[in-house]
C-alpha cells in the first residue's frame, strides 16, 4: 500500500471548503493526553472563542466529538424526552433530516412545511403551532441543500408563546455571516468545523442557554444516547470536574482552535463583509452567464449560491469535468434537488476573489 | 489569542499513544471532499487495512466518526431492538459502560460479574446466562480499566448455546494483540485508532459478521441513533452506492490510512511480538523496582502494563511530577481503582525500547 497524496482542489462545494495551511498545521502538532494541563488549556481557549464566533456567553459552549450530524443529534436527544412535541420547519434535506431524528427520540413531530427555496415567516410556523405547547422549535438557519437564509427576527417571541425553547442549525451559518445567539434569543445550537470556519470536518460546535441545559440537567428519563449525552459529556469540558467522559479527539481540536484564531483575527464584521461582498460578485457573474439563481436575492445566502441546472445540461459531466479537468469542486442537488441545482460555495479560506474568478472561468468553459 | 504550541510528551498512559511523525503529516494532507474520486480511493484502501487488522473478511468494516465510544454505541444501537436480552461481561470500567449503553437501548441486561483484574471462563458466562437466550453477548477483550486480556477461546460455542451475537470491544487490543475476529467467530467488534494503532483519537473502526449485519438489515424497529445507523452509513462506504449520509472525517481517516499502512508494513505478527517482548521488559523492571502488578502474568496486556500504587505514595503528585518533570504522562486508575493502580502504556509508536527505559529512570528517580 503506497503513502496517500491526495490531490489539491479548490473546494467550492457545500462543504468541506479550503482549509488554510495554519489550520493542517495546528493539526499536525504533537497529540498529547486529553488531561494533560496543556490540553485543558486549549479546550478553554477554544470554548471562549466559540462563545465570540456564535455570539453568546452561553456557558455551556464546546465542541461535540462528531460531525454537524452529530450535533443535529445532540440537541435532539439531549432536549427531547419521549413523547414532547416539537415543531420543526422543513424546507429542504436538513429540515427533513431534524424531523427523522426527532422521532427516532420518540417525539410527537408537528411538521411546518415550506417548499424548497423559500424560508419561513414568524406567521408560517405559528400557523403550523396552532394553540399547542411545544417543547421546542427547530428551524435550519441556513439550509445547505437550498442555499436559503431563515431570518431570526420574530422567533424568540414565537417560541415564548409557544412555550418552546428555540433551536437553531447553523451549520453552513457560522462565521459566515451573523449567529449572534443572545440577540436571537436562541437556546440551542450546532454548526461544524468544515463550512465557513474551514477547519477539516470531524467536530461539531454547539452552545445551549442556561435554561436548555437545565432542563437537559432536569430530565426525567436518561438520554438515549451516552456518547452524546451533555449532563456527562459537560463535566469533562468544565473546568471546575474535569471528569472523564471520552477520549477527545485531540488533533482536530487543535485544528478547530487554529481555525477560531484566524476567524477572530479577521474580525467577525470583516469576515462576514468578505462573504457577503464576494457572494454578491459570484451571483452576479452567475446571472450574467444567464444562469437562474432560484432563492430570491434578500434570501440568498453568501456563502453558498444555488444555481438552476440548465435545460439539457448533463449535472454529473459538468461536475465531473470541473473536478477532473480544473479540480475544482462544486456541489450538486441533494434530494429532491438532485441532478437540478448546483451549489457553489465560498466558505471561509476558499471565499477569496481568486475562487470568484477561477469558478466563473472555468464554468463558462465547461458549459460552453 | 497565540498560536497553539502544544508540549513533546511521551504519551506512556491507557491512549492516546504517541502517534508517528508520518501519520501527523499525513493528516496535514490538504482536505478534499467526501465524494471526491481520490477520497473515495482512500475509504476502500483504509476498509481494506482494517480487515487484515481485524483478522476478518466482513464486508461491513469500516471507521465511525466518533472515538471508541462512540463505536460502543454502534454496536449496542445497531443490535440491539428494546426488549432484547442481552448479556454483559463486566469486571472493569468499560464493561460497566456496556451496561448503562445497553441500558439506554432499552434492552433486558442480564450482568456477568468477576472481580476487577480478572477474566471470565466460558463457566462463569455459561452459569450468568442461564438456560435463556440472548440477543447478544458483550465482552471486552482487552479492559483499559484493569490491564486485563479476556481469552475468547470457546466463547463462539458458548455464543451459539444462547443464540447470541458474539460482540466484542477490542480498544484496546486491535494492532497490539492478535483480534483475529473469524477464527473466534465474533459478530461485531469496535475498536479506538488512539491506542495501538497510533493515530491520533476521532475514529472508531468496526466490524460485524455478515449475520450480525443481516440482523440490522433486518430489525424491525429504527436504529434509535441515525449518526450511528449502519443500515444508513454503510450506502456511503459501499463502493457500490456511495450515498451521502454525513461528511467524513477527511483528514482523520487520511491519519488512520497512514497509521494502517505502516502497521501493515511492520507485519502483524511482528508488532505482536514486539509489544509482548517489551511489555514483558517493563513488567520485569517494575517487579524489579518491587512494585507489586495485580494482574495474573498470562492474562496481562502486553500494551497496559497495571501496577498498584504503593502504600503511603501520593498517586497524583508522583504523575504530576512525571509530566511536569519529565514530560512523560501514565495512567491514574479509573472508577474504584482512582488513586490505587497506575496504568503504564506501550502502545503502538510509543512501545520502544527507549520508552521502557526512560519510564523505568522517572519512575525510580520520583519514587525515590
Amino acid at each position: 500500500m503506497k503513502p496517500l497524496n491526495p490531490p489539491q482542489r479548490v473546494l467550492m462545494g457545500p462543504g468541506p471548503s479550503d482549509v488554510d495551511p495554519a489550520v493542517l498545521r495546528a493539526m499536525a502538532a504533537p497529540t498529547i493526553g486529553h488531561l494533560d494541563p496543556a490540553f485543558l488549556d486549549v479546550m478553554d481557549q477554544t470554548k471562549a472563542m466559540l462563545r465570540t464566533l456564535f455570539g453568546t456567553s452561553n456557558d455551556l459552549t464546546m465542541p461535540m466529538s462528531g460531525t454537524g450530524s452529530a450535533g443535529m443529534e445532540t440537541l435532539m436527544v439531549n432536549l427531547i424526552e419521549p413523547g414532547d412535541r416539537v415543531l420543526v420547519g422543513v424546507n429542504g434535506v436538513f429540515g427533513t433530516r431534524m424531523v427523522e431524528l426527532a422521532r427516532r427520540c420518540r417525539a410527537e413531530v408537528v411538521v411546518a412545511e415550506k417548499p424548497w427555496g423559500q424560508a419561513f415567516t414568524v406567521e408560517d410556523l405559528a400557523a403550523a403551532g396552532g394553540d399547542r405547547s411545544f417543547r421546542a422549535l427547530f428551524l435550519v438557519h441556513a439550509e445547505t441543500s437550498t442555499g436559503v437564509l431563515q431570518p431570526l427576527e420574530g422567533m424568540r417571541e414565537l417560541c415564548d408563546r409557544l412555550g418552546a425553547l428555540l433551536a437553531i442549525d447553523c451549520v453552513t451559518s457560522l462565521a459566515g455571516l451573523p449567529v449572534e445567539l443572545d440577540r436571537h434569543g436562541v437556546d440551542a445550537a450546532y454548526s461544524g468545523t468544515q463550512k465557513c470556519l474551514s477547519a477539516p470536518p470531524g467536530l461539531s460546535p454547539i452552545s445551549l442557554s442556561d435554561r436548555a441545559f437545565a432542563h437537559v440537567l432536569g430530565r426525567s428519563t436518561p438520554v438515549q444516547s451516552w456518547y452524546l449525552d451533555l449532563s456527562l459529556i459537560h463535566r469533562y469540558w468544565d473546568e471546575n470536574t474535569r471528569a472523564y467522559h471520552h477520549t477527545a479527539p485531540i488533533n482536530t481540536i487543535y485544528a478547530l482552535h487554529e481555525a477560531c484564531r484566524l476567524a477572530l483575527d479577521e474580525g467577525l464584521e470583516a469576515r462576514w463583509a468578505r462573504h457577503r461582498r464576494l457572494g454578491g460578485a459570484l451571483a452576479a457573474g452567475l446571472s450574467d452567464m444567464g444562469l437562474n439563481l432560484p432563492v430570491a436575492p434578500d434570501l440568498r445566502l453568501p456563502q453558498l449560491t444555488v444555481v438552476e441546472v440548465p435545460e439539457g445540461v448533463d449535472d454529473k459531466a459538468v461536475r465531473g469535468r470541473l473536478i477532473r479537468d480544473y479540480g475544482l469542486e462544486i456541489g450538486g442537488g441533494l434530494g429532491a434537488f438532485a441532478g437540478k441545482r448546483w451549489r457553489i460555495g465560498l466558505m471561509g479560506s476558499a471565499c477569496t476573489e481568486r475562487n470568484v474568478l477561477f469558478c466563473l472561468s472555468a464554468l463558462r468553459e465547461v458549459l460552453a
